[in-house]
């Protein structure tokens, strides 16, 4: 044993971190039960935490006990996000809901009087709506402004944006979307209910349930909002989390359909009559001919197309205001939204009283839809602004109405010829321009809605054309409005599957699933041609640096080496504090490797040390000694933390090193960073193929890998025999199917010593013999 | 430049992998236009392929245009796929319905005879379809055998099982189960119908959109289809591959949905009136209350405890087939089939003939239903040796029936008091009993529609009784029995969220999807404390050795050194062909670390190579060289192989080393490795938690990991900054968004000379820096 101190940091370390009770993948349960990691958090892949050895050992006694509570927590909390995220979203839609529905009650009641008062306290309510929402955000939770989905989609691939999952920002998201959305103005309320999902969720360290949660609560799609989660979100999945993201999904639709169920009698005021957006278009066509393949096509192409247009506009936007705009303060922020308020409460009550209304269609007892609708209710044919009784405004039908409403009479069936081709351009022209300017102001905003709206508009467009073309009777212009809107989605948002099951829950009908996965396929390949996806676009302006799922071309041509520039710094096991202190001031690395070296000059890497941790063990100081040689290993003294002083907080800036403030005496003395160090992070040799470290980086949803030499030689081979350990209950041995590892446990040290033929690192024999001991 | 042959060896694999024009995913691409190997399988993740230079080089100079071939032609393939799974789907059902239905028909037509020469014909017919569907398994098709879920996988796993992709399989699947499930055994063709897609998508190298498109043409649901893919099969997954795998199974859903409207008009006999599982029971219950929780939870725990006995049974009454029964030959196991068919004629001719018949009730013009049935139709009540015209015998409606037909009546709205409990009871115990004994015959045989029949049988059972206790109006014995559908196969198959969704998806409703939920959470929960899923207990059975999605507990106390029994046998970079021979010949091992050294006399690991490349290279004899001194890599001479001789085919046994003869003066030569070694595997250092191992390796699908000593240095730490490099669509050039790529490139030697503070390998030094000119 030439270095024994070398040796034993190699061995407290992996003691350390072997007797975590689920070493590798739950350590990250307890911490979600702290209520301070998040489980699909890269943060905890890369197990950046360290254990408290006595608890530690106590909880794995405990055994199989322990293991079932854990479960039973993680469903529980799994349970509660559900009915939170549920009852988050009846509450904002059961808002939103009255607020427009007073709104548009006391305007209908005030035009018949006169219609400038009517506008006046139109303009006056949505203005009021949207102060309040844009005073909120600014003044009260800055993070909640936007859709958060670019937000969400980087945390769960591994990056933390400041305040993104705090309660404040719950809290201003809830009350923020019902201002911005009751005010009328051209943005939904979906995008920022998944935010609102995922800051519940990570109060009980479980984001990706949250996100799926809010998709499932947006548009009561419990599969959609699985695969919205897994398609869209994370970057790292496995089926276990996928059955507990459905079970949640699937609380959010049983607390939605209660609360629906309860309101039903009417006393949750104009809720319940509109609000979570389910178009059942059950009457609708079920069946299409070849013929109609051709404009559906078309209409994947325009949904490509506009979607394209509408990432670059909504980009070039954005940009302008973040950098210029938005600098000058939160009064500008506050100005401008007001004036889009404006702005849009203008266009959607001024045009449709330039329009001339259209004599009612004969009642047809079979639709039983009513021309013009009884006053106070919802639905097609508008009254507005005619001259007679038996005629309806178009336009008016489309503007002076909530977007779930437009969206549900474009969708409609049985109404053709409702819309005139003129007032459906006029619209779509001036709801894009809207939607376009919109976005990115400070209020919180989803895209989803305003989607749906500019799609089906110019499916429905389309839908008018094919109806006169073909002279069918089974072609119903609402089927088109539905396959515009999921090109449209398809052509901004770039989803798949996610956003092809969502239209076929909301519209409840499978047998149209075929006709948009083409629209979907025409138009995100037709978008690709131009840019990226909405959410990736706006990610990309953010600084929110997001791993694509594949590496790009040039890493092909690029080797790990090539990759990593900064300079690496590495400890020694046992450090002097001040050259702690003066290295984590000089850089902002995060991971630093520890070298040891053995009595012969031999230098070995030991582990990796994270800045976070460097900082709990500076500021604690507990674990300071006098000496400059490793602490003696053996027992369990060593370490005096308890597990949560070292998870790093959900959401948060954590500490820095200008927080931490030593005496000199303090500076004088050492660390042994053995305990506290991850023993084997992941490393690759440094001519591996870049694609292949981002394949790995990626898949494992790392944080830091260690480029290394070559190696001198190989070990031993690990293939998939070797992995088929069957698990044992009863006790702590194993057995092998096809290989028995305890055979292989008696020649191993035959093994050892015939494998060894290099024997330069002596050391490392000794450490493989005597570890099955520990 | 101490050793430029060493130095070249890297350098010329590193070329010759670098150059693919995908090198690191879409290497597969190539090989599944060349119809040989599987895009999911992990075959090609490790990147076991060998590229032809010049082929390579010429395809990259043609640059995007070759990319979108490959896409254009990969998608075509699943074009192909999803018609080809169809067409095969509907010619099964096709055919299945047709024999049923006339066997039935000549059935209740000669009973009005005699009973006795209708029992007789009956058992004929039924005999006669088993003896051809047991004949072309065990002489043509052995592979076809069971359901082929286990088998495939255990392929998309990363277990290569022989024959199970062949063309001749597919042929036998297809006529085996049309005879299996025609003559009226309790199995089902949904299994069957998954390993035809597999087989069919296999041809063309995508075997993962055969397995869904499997599902999708058996239960016309295309998202199940593509949940299974995901949730079941693959242990590898991408979200493009979801994309193409969703699309194939839309198609299916296409040519099934035409083939379905074409046979309306009655041309295809008697398909069209049962065949395709979709039952639509939009008329029944969509609502319920919190009382009926109970009795559905309790279905859930009779589902998990009946679904785990039948994994139990089917386990060890399998085990005693396989390694008794079967082992004595073909012959017995056509008396075996032949034997449970009689068994099976005998059941459901004979119980019913003891069951005294039932009164109709009234008729009821809503629900529209006769009492009995008209001649010759499908449907409710059943008139089968009764003495009055008005009465209905309700375990022939059960048993004298096809399954699905039978299904439909089980899951049948506005059918209250239908069944007596006595005859579901019975019917239960004797179905359940003969889908064990049948379970395992050598015929094609899914468990799904079996599954189906139990649950739904005890489902509606305690339907009967929900429906007595609380005398609502509102519940339907029908949805009863949907939630005992699934909760039998939750208990059995243990699958969840694809389950869940399939269950939707054949019922049309969803409305139910929460209930859905709930009893497969509990059927799961409860089989899960008994033993293991159905596929899994199959596939051990079968000693397929399947990676589970989380490593075992053992694991967390190992580390990689201990995982890898084998002894390590490594090669030289330039081998004398008499040692490959040997050393192929001596031992089973699949790859082998080449190690080279340097004139200081130091080893590198250069690369992995594997036993299949070297069989290419042996029995070619092109690369043989007379020379023990490295070739010239500088140039494109040396590689003289094509892409395609070193592609594994996707299913076969490839060559082994007793197929190649070589001359005494071929074994006298010499071969250079480093054009076809694998240069940089994935590796480990020794000392890695084998759960850290494990993830690597089923994340990334590997089939080889080097274990390594730690490293005396590391050269670099990547972070997630490192690899957010933009796709840049012009140049070859490389645009950074956080830190420079382009001004690293400046920096290169600056940095890798302050770095290389090991000056041990200059060798290295020289190597990188060159290396970016290449």
């Amino acid at each position: 044993m030439l270095s024994n101190h070398l040796q034993n940091g190699i061995e407290t370390a992996k003691m350390a971190w072997s007797r975590l009770p689920n070493a590798d993948d739950e350590a990250t349960d307890a911490v979600g039960i702290a209520k301070k990691s998040d489980e699909s958090s890269v943060e905890s892949l890369d197990y950046e935490v360290i254990e408290n050895f006595a608890y530690w050992e106590e909880q794995a006694q405990r055994g199989k006990l322990y293991v079932w509570y854990y479960v039973v927590v993680k469903w529980f909390f799994a349970l509660l996000i559900g009915i939170g995220t549920g009852l988050a979203a009846v509450f904002i839609n059961l808002s939103v809901e009255n607020f427009a529905g007073w709104k548009f009650e006391l305007t209908f009641w005030l035009i018949q009087k006169s219609y400038v008062v009517g506008f006046l306290v139109y303009l006056l309510i949505n203005l009021v709506l949207v102060y309040s929402s844009v005073c909120i955000i600014t003044q009260f939770a800055p993070a909640a402004a936007g859709s958060g989905i670019p937000e969400i989609k980087g945390y769960l691939n591994g990056v933390d944006i400041h305040g993104i999952l705090l309660f404040r920002t719950l809290i201003g998201k809830v009350f923020g979307s019902i201002g911005s959305v009751g005010g009328g103005l051209a943005l939904g309320k979906e995008g920022p209910l998944v935010h609102t999902g995922a800051c519940i969720a990570s109060l009980l360290g479980q984001v990706t349930c949250g996100c799926a949660a809010g998709v499932a609560a947006a548009f009561r799609a419990p599969v959609g909002g699985v695969l919205f989660a897994l398609e869209e979100v994370t970057s790292w999945w496995r089926s276990q989390l996928m059955w507990r993201v459905f079970f949640t999904s699937a609380v959010v639709a049983v607390v939605v359909r209660t609360a629906m169920g309860w309101c039903g009698s009417g006393i949750c005021g104009h809720f319940g009559s509109g609000g979570f957006i389910i178009w059942d278009i059950s009457g609708a066509q079920d069946d299409y001919s070849f013929e109609e393949l051709l404009p559906m096509a078309v209409i994947g192409v325009i949904g490509g197309l506009l979607g394209a247009l509408f990432n670059q506009l909504t980009f070039h936007i954005a940009y302008w205001r973040r950098n210029f705009l938005h600098k000058r303060g939160n009064r500008v922020k506050i100005y401008e939204a007001c004036l889009v308020s404006l702005i849009t409460s203008l266009i959607s009550f001024g045009l449709p009283l330039l329009r001339k209304c259209t004599p009612c269609p004969e009642y047809d007892p079979k639709s039983g839809i009513e021309c013009p609708r009884a006053p106070g209710m919802y639905g097609n044919y508008v009254n507005f602004y005619c001259s007679k009784d038996k005629e309806y405004n178009d336009l008016a039908t489309l503007f002076f109405n909530t977007q779930d409403d437009a969206i549900r009479n474009l969708f409609s069936a049985k109404t053709s010829h409702e819309f005139s081709a003129q007032s459906l351009l006029t619209f779509l022209v001036m709801f894009y321009t809207l939607a376009v300017v919109t976005f990115g102001t400070a209020v919180p905003a989803g895209q989803f809605v305003p989607g749906i709206m500019i799609g089906s508009t110019y499916g429905r467009l389309v839908g008018i054309f094919v109806v006169n073309f073909y002279k069918k009777l089974n072609i119903e212009e609402g089927t088109y409005a539905l396959l515009g809107a999921a090109s449209f989605l398809g052509g901004s948002m770039r989803m798949t599957m996610s956003l092809c099951v969502i239209m076929v829950e909301i519209t409840n009908n499978l047998k149209l699933l075929p006709l948009i996965m083409l629209v979907l396929l025409i138009s995100k390949a037709v978008g690709d041609a131009f840019n990226e996806g909405l959410y990736e676009e706006q990610a990309r302006l953010k600084n929110i640096p997001l791993l694509g799922s594949r590496p790009v071309y040039e890493m092909r041509r690029m080797t790990a080496k090539e990759a990593c520039g900064r300079r690496v710094i590495s400890f020694p096991r046992v450090v002097k504090v001040a050259d702690v202190v003066s290295i984590l001031q000089s850089n902002k690395h995060n991971g630093f490797p520890v070298i040891d070296h053995t009595r012969s000059g031999e230098t070995l890497v030991i582990g990796l040390m994270l800045r976070s941790h460097l900082l709990v063990l500076l500021q604690s100081k507990a674990d300071f000694q006098h000496s400059p040689l490793p602490s003696d290993s053996r027992g369990s003294r060593f370490i005096r933390h308890s597990l949560n002083e070292f998870v790093k907080p959900a959401s948060s800036k954590g500490m820095s090193i200008d927080d931490i403030h030593l005496s000199s005496d303090d500076l004088e003395m050492y660390i042994d960073l053995a305990p506290f160090l991850n023993p084997s992070p992941y490393i690759v040799p440094e001519d591996m193929s870049l694609t292949k470290v981002y394949n790995l980086f990626r898949q494992l949803g790392l944080r830091h890998i260690f480029v290394v030499p070559r190696p001198s030689h190989v070990i031993g081979l690990i293939t998939r025999k070797d992995l088929l350990i069957e698990e044992n209950e009863d006790s702590g041995t194993m057995e092998l199917q096809s290989t028995s590892v305890r055979a292989r446990h008696r020649d191993k040290r035959l093994v050892t010593s015939s494998e060894e033929s290099n024997s330069e690192r002596p050391l490392l024999n000794g450490l493989l013999v005597r570890h099955p001991s520990a």
